[in-house]
């Protein structure tokens, strides 16, 4: 049983973490804080935590963290860097889920969003909470950099070409769509019913923030830079996103052998038969990543689909995923819960 | 440990009852039947369930049902009446999900079914499955009529004031707004995402086979006939049952008191504070109802919101509700999951 | 061909009667006024009208307004208040599509609103725009209150039984469910997709704004108070009203052909035969009212069903229906779009 | 005024044409046919045409077809083979909405629609009616094959850079979403609200066959064999195709300029500004294509967003433009519908 605190936790990602781990068997929910609802029962402002969780939000000043061994950052970018090497120094350990530690070149994160960063000594300790990847960093870190949505599908999808050296990777292209959710709890027209639903859309495409991420990480697996064209979407629904993926084969293997072998001792990721088309839907709620890798005609194309629940694999559950390794819990713990459809 | 079959599994119902069963502590899945998917892996059409349950549809008349202690009915109406009484004579335990034994009145089931009867007996040995009204009953019964997902949320709402005799019962009116997936998963044109979505209408307004129900449950504790004008609407949404409940005072009392005292033992009756607005999505796969008491600027009109999830509380939830306490177990045993939000 | 301007303008409202007027024959648009968006022009805003309107917004300051002969308000409300009187002194008449002046009691009208009328006289001269009742009066008016969505579908649901005196009127019900665009173009938590979306709950029950605007205008028409519970919810669809109206009869009569008679010259209210289940889409992107007549089970209850486009029949649709009325145009010029189904 | 015969029409193509043509200054609907729904009012069926349109579907061996000048297939596939000689020499001109004439090569188009071709003869001699490639000899036509909705969406952004020779079509790559309406109006699992609603996914792959259709007019455009791979998506949304089209540049040119001067004098194809993101909404209902034109990181790889309304554009809409050009009107005649938004 360990003491887990939360630093924001009115969004989306927050109120998916709290339902989580509001059923964790090992953990034990200390705080939560939110500067602007202090007070508030959080059952109050999320109805499904009615009669399951009986914390309030507190203010961030008032709040015990540092009695915590774990506290996760449900916060915007930037509010945890400068709050994580007091946490540290007093022993706790901490998961970002946002992208304050994401990414190791600080020019590039500065240009990326827009701020100073105000600890890169401790984006150098972060370690990238991508399990699949990084399970033995992850199992002695101090600090985990949490993966952003687009990028967890889409580094699922490419990694055993990459790894393997079997595709061409200077051109990948990366067709991702993703439900409302991924925009966050905000009040934002462009989030709006009215105008995100019976409607279809590009959004960031001469550069988004997470392209870089997703370039760091199959860079370092390809041990050289990849090029990646990628392109978001927004689609009419609430949780999931959509990976297609583009490459151009450079070798012959036989690819479906290639993601299962890779894949077989993973937890949360889900191998299809060739030549399947997973649904967002069925993973729903689920912290798991299904995949299917398709060659159309026989061509030197292939096409991978991969998809996620952007709040669960690509937020808040790959975080408790994360906990888990460190903590030495059973990696499943907490997360076993099956996907809801329809 | 109970052995435990399915017959049906292919509608919504049935995928919702797996999800469910797969997760419980004490239930043995022996086997699931279905006539046209005999042989298919449950997984393979419901993706959602892919490493989660190994089973494979079997033909009805090769199902070793009658080597289980429970045997649910997940089919269309007409089927249970006919295959229950040789289960109950070998021992086996039934809940019919389905409609068959939900109206003592034969002639009227009749009328409302559009087909003869085929086990009047065993009508009136069942027991009609609202835990909150018959829970004693529930816990001896050999066989389960579980009641339709209209119906559960009405009585629910209604019950506390039609018990305690505060309003007139002759002019009860339920103004009821169901997700689509209450029309089950069959090829219909009203249910296509294009005829269903962006729209909403009121359909069986002049007869619908759940108000002889609802007029049923309610007459038994009004201990008399009551009035009921229902009218259902289709809404473009999933999951999500809501009841607008209007009735007329008859003796004044403290409402909101009355409804949290009647519910306070209750596991899945929540009351919110008076004057709430619950949404549907607070209960969003959970096997939860939630109850808000309204009196409009004062007046002599009471409204009650009563939600549910249609598949959950109103169907497979319930039924698990039923058979938890038909076996002595925990009755939230495997019935604990928060619901979904968003 | 008139001159026309348009206060406000970027909300659903807006941009709906900027699509009609585009249209429209006899209409030339001068100018449309925005505080915040002044310079931008309308159809960089909305893409729909690339290459169909050519106006930027301009700040009201400098607008040429009382040039016009007809200026729109859709503004929040408490604009129109205070900027009237000096446009009807310079010759221009005024159409409101906010609720400035729909409602006769101004201590009402305040309540309701939470701020003081700026204009109490002017509420005694405006007309309240339901063409079905006050045509005559619309013709001659040089300020129109264009009513509450709402309220046009309950008013034009009820209207014909309350003229007749066949209902008893001190517990009339009105269940309202709406899309979300009836929220308008704000950007507020409660409208944002994933909170409007796959959800349905009530709102306002224990009092809403349109509730005194229904009651007077009902009142006027039974020629004594009415008595009505109102109750609005949001339904996860864009556009649209559906209507669900209850009222126990007082006097029998043909209700049927009572509707058909009362609305057999309205261009925008069509009579669905007697038991039919109109649907929102039917009426979508169009100025109409469909309504049916239900009596279930032949009881005492009469069951009305009255759909809308809560954009067009419930505020713009309508305006513009004002508009050619007070001008002498057609009564359909510009408004004989077909319904976009699906 | 010429006269009008639909042969089908219960789809959603149909009732779109139904749309479009009861409003259309020059046409006179003499009669459309159902073998089903022989005698019902088709306004009966489609409640958005009451009052707008009172023809009744008739046999197909009793429609009067021959006395048409014009009859739309809005057929499945294989009908329009086999009825179209006769009315041809009849000297009825024909435009087929569904695949019939669209593939020149016999053998592929009987590969992909998996029947034996009826009439190859008149293969030879349709036009493929893409306005913007061939307006003069659809002038001339007897028989239109009107385009697939993907075909168009695809086909009209990748255009002015295959023409120009600007980009390598050996390896053009089109990922594109469609709303569900797309499926067409039949009872199909796939398209239940309940499995096409909050979820994405992909499907056909392995192979598509409006790949062929794409190819066969790209290449034709290339002056060689083009190389494409197509994923189509299936979006919840109801309308609406958006196509996300990647291809690498083979020489420099000033893109945007490209698009502009292409398309400058196309009634129904809109250039946005360089790197805009067209919303499928932005053309719903509408005939119209919105393309923008991107050049992520100004890198060696062009993005082309390309959006229709998959009923409109992609189809019925498309079909009537066709009209206009063989019968001389004015191209815009009966389609200068404004976009309904939101």
């Amino acid at each position: 049983m360990i003491k887990v605190g939360i630093v924001g936790g009115t969004g989306y990602t927050g109120v998916e973490l709290l339902r989580l781990l509001a059923q964790h068997p090992q953990v034990e929910l200390r705080c939560i804080t939110s500067r602007g609802e202090a007070g508030v029962a959080v059952a109050d402002m999320f109805h499904s935590l009615r009669k399951r969780l009986s914390l309030s939000f507190v203010d961030p000043r008032s709040a015990p963290l540092d009695e915590c061994d774990l506290v996760f950052f449900a916060t915007p970018n930037g509010i945890a860097m400068s709050q994580t090497q007091a946490l540290l120094d007093a022993g706790v350990r901490v998961i970002d889920l946002a992208a304050d530690f994401r990414i190791k070149d600080i020019a590039e994160w500065e240009k990326w969003y827009g701020m100073k960063h105000a600890a890169p000594a401790l984006v150098a300790e972060a370690v990238y909470g991508l399990p699949e990847v990084n399970r033995e960093k992850i199992r002695q870190a101090r600090l985990i950099a949490n993966p952003g949505c687009y990028p967890t599908s889409v580094q699922l999808g490419f990694l055993p070409l990459v790894e393997a050296g079997l595709i061409e990777t200077d051109h990948l292209i990366a067709d991702v769509k993703s439900g409302v959710s991924g925009a966050g709890r905000k009040a934002e027209l462009s989030s709006l019913f009215c105008e995100a639903g019976d409607n279809f859309k590009a959004y960031g495409v001469p550069g988004h923030r997470h392209q870089p991420e997703i370039r760091q990480g199959l860079s370092l697996v390809a041990g050289k830079p990849v090029g990646l064209t990628f392109v978001p979407h927004l689609t009419p629904m609430i949780r999931g996103i959509h990976a297609t993926l583009y490459a151009r084969i450079a070798r012959e293997a036989d690819f479906q052998a290639v993601y299962e072998s890779r894949y077989q001792s993973e937890p949360f990721v889900d191998v299809l038969p060739f030549a399947s088309h997973p649904d967002t839907r069925s993973v729903r709620s689920a912290n798991l990543c299904r995949i299917a890798v398709h060659r159309p005609h026989g061509g030197d194309t292939l096409v991978i689909l991969s998809v996620i629940d952007n709040l669960v694999k690509g937020a808040a559950g790959q975080a408790v995923q994360n906990m888990n390794i460190m903590f030495g819990f059973e990696e499943c713990a907490g997360l076993t819960q099956i996907p809801v459809l329809p």
